[in-house]
């Protein structure tokens, strides 16, 4: 089928790629030229048929601008799919907004990176069971082979909330992991750390596609000596620690990773010199002067 | 190659099926005569041929007992392997007390559970190469096929410290997941949470064995009614924190694991209690009363 | 000075208790006539000479209500205070609301609880030096004596923003009390538990008001067999973490503080349901089947 | 009273001056010369009447040893306690091995600081009531005037647990109150932070003796300007959770409080290098390479 698609960056450019394999046609559009197959926007919607799927894979930040324009140029019976990384508190009204206008509206949450191009998407599905039979075809082609891979969470807003969910879980197993290697390495135990998690790759509880890309970091660089320990967070994970408050879930694993990143950027910890001066003052005990 | 197995419970007997289907012969010992190839230990011990391997598979309380009966029967250039759930640290001492006798040791952290028939089992080996290469052959038809599921982790220790770090791993995935389904589950967003877990087993960054598990779960008990929310723990767990205070290495996430178990097993939180309490002294907060 | 003070309930009518104590007339309205000096919040506002001091003392829920009905009644020159748990997001807006209408606001952190009426209250106050000065006298009498127990922390919203940070500390000051408690409980070291932390109150490093608290509730009930453990939350701790998020502050112990609290109110836990059924799944160890 | 006291460092010295205040006769040892009251270990001994009692207040890493050459020195009847940071589970070992001497044995937490000369001290005993009968004066003079400050916890060992439990409790409110300072610095609204703190020291919930040493650190450097946010741990934290999951106590914050103080020691989290390892993987997210 024909699909118009928005953002044509590191997601955006695969996803087109690996919907044309399967036969779809793609109309690209990016403000890049390099990679837009259009000049402008009102050029793809020009060359779609309607009624149209238009696709949109750009930074949160810029969502809402890219819909108001597309409003301008769709019609009724349209549909807009938003596959960015939304937050799930803007997907009923924008659906309430667009469908003003007799557009449709599916939020869906992509999964699986720079990898999906070969393995394809992971793919979790919000809206009406009418607008996602008419994008289906296009949900087939992204998704991997087999069984698994897409869902029809729910109504408008389940898709990027399931997809919040997942990026949650994901904070809590890369630090569990970590964890793990951590004390690997820490211990006079096992002398070849990465031979050991290689190894758990088959046959063991731990298994997983997480473990995999570990296993190829360390084969890269056996003590990841190259990185240094800071990581920045893209939102769901916040978004997923504040929803366990607003549901009084306890969530303490999640909670706890996310902490550890924002730690991770932290030049020195604030709380640990309230700590520290604490110490000293109650028990002289040595502390360590600031010498930047 | 020939092999003594003792310990023919649910691990040792799957161990000893799938030993025999790759062309090995197994000796079997276990108290329990139905599951025994042999009346007694002496007689599987009689039915090797020096130099002997015998590998043990019993629970760790008896673990030692079984070694001293052990000593008795093997003589100067034999080997034991202890693939049980022992703890590290009586590695090396049980190393020295065999080596006394001239008989060799390897500890293996054996994974996979009941699924280790089928897929094979992943091995975290210690000891020296020369006894490594002895039972190479048994190692190799006990773990998966492919490239992965065997490690020789280190000297003595090794592969015990190895399997204890895969648990505690393993308490921050599951704890990680299972979080994730809570919070989906207390959410009005997603309103087929089976379907988004299901959906996640392929294309996702967060597809792992234990989530195949988890969709198995609910696919035979969608919302894990049949359940309580109680989990046992059987030493890994608590082994891997108490190596991080020693070693110093922080562990938010995994230890957050361990201690969601221990507050599984309680009737009430003692703790909680106490904050009850003095909500009530300065609050006059209300409180709720015991009524058992 | 005169005030009037609308809400008369637990923390209210101890204020007007204290105010009055130190000289100042009071002019109190409550719904519940049994409480009220006035039939209605007209007759209050009728009884003060301009410019007004009006001090609120009501739920956050009917807060911004009561200024509304405030609005009709008050001048220009006049100024508002609240000093209940409203969310300090909410306040500059407020007062920018009623600068509109030319009169003054403050937000005002109050703890202390029931103690207060005796011991003072703790007081932290946001707005301009203008509008505080007004109504220091009031700050003054209600604060406990010595150098303690007021400050001006900043513009509008910073009173509000300081009391639920106090309050986020309560959590995690409880919680570290109550695990210690549970502990000292659980082992078999210590064989009067009351005691030992009967003596904590004076001369250690933890002694504080929340102990003494503690000690007294031990002294009522030693095992403290008549309580549940339970928690509710009133709000400041959740935002503090919803905070945290925003500023990229790690917030371990509050948060799990907090976490604590909301798995105090489950019947059972879904996570620990998931945890349940993954050990099952992957090594057939036995489960708690439901038997409610 | 008369008192053999061996160990005049920040502690010893101190108790020392406390006790002969109060007006007993203290005998001091110390190896430096400059302390020390005598010559030698045996000239205390020779100094004092029969029976006597010896107060040790050493490291624990050199306790032993002292008891070691003390049991040369002693007779039967005397009585020895043990003042020092010594591991609970020390305790009975060493009153049975003294026993065998006929010398009686307290074990004794000592909380306070180097504020405990003026304040007095927390004093937390372990023994029989007989001997706990006979150092009552010592422990009358230490303590704090008024009704707390001493407990008697309960037999050997339980003095030294208790004030384990006491410095475990001690590391979550610290990290309460650091947590607390650290998110009032970070946001926009409270503009006077050392204002506020200062203000919580009456008239709150949380108004403790750390948060006036924490007022007292600020008012010297208001930003904490000139310390390290790193902090040692002298080992009642790491006893304390191994506690608990002996115990199968969860113990959430006090052991994030503990982890937060390994991070502090931390060049560089490994791992947080493998989270963004795994980052860097999957989604190709930008990394922060080691420029060191």
């Amino acid at each position: 089928m024909q699909l118009g698609l928005v953002g044509l960056g590191r997601m955006g450019g695969n996803m087109r790629e690996r919907l044309r394999r399967a036969g779809h046609e793609v109309i690209g559009y990016d403000p890049d030229p390099q990679r837009s197959d259009v000049p402008g926007l009102a050029d793809m919607v020009a060359k779609l048929t309607m009624p149209r799927v238009i696709w949109i894979m750009v930074p949160q930040q810029v969502t809402e601008d890219t819909i108001d324009k597309l409003i301008e140029l769709l019609h009724e019976g349209d549909l807009i799919i938003d596959g960015g990384n939304s937050k799930f508190v803007d997907d009923k009204p924008r659906a309430q907004r667009l469908a003003g206008h007799g557009i449709g509206y599916l939020d869906v949450g992509v999964s699986g990176g720079v990898w999906g191009l070969e393995n394809g998407y992971g793919l979790m599905v919000g809206g009406s069971d009418e607008d996602v039979a008419k994008a289906q075809p296009i949900f087939d082609a992204l998704k991997p082979e087999g069984d698994f891979g897409f869902a029809h969470a729910g109504p408008v807003g389940a898709g990027h909330y399931a997809k919040m969910v997942h990026n949650g879980i994901e904070y809590g197993l890369m630090h569990a992991y970590a964890e793990g290697y951590e004390l690997l390495e820490a211990a006079e135990y096992v002398t070849d750390v990465p031979a050991v998690i290689k190894s758990w790759r088959s046959g063991t509880v731990i298994r997983s596609w997480l473990l995999d890309l570990l296993d190829r970091a360390l084969e890269a660089d056996p003590k990841l000596d190259a990185l240094r320990g800071y990581a920045e967070d893209t939102g769901e994970g916040r978004w997923t620690v504040e929803e366990a408050i607003r549901l009084a879930v306890p969530l303490n694993v999640i909670s706890a990773s996310l902490f550890a990143r924002f730690a991770s950027r932290q030049e020195d910890s604030p709380a640990m010199k309230a700590v520290a001066a604490l110490r000293n003052e109650f028990g002289g005990h040595a502390v360590k002067k600031e010498t930047r």
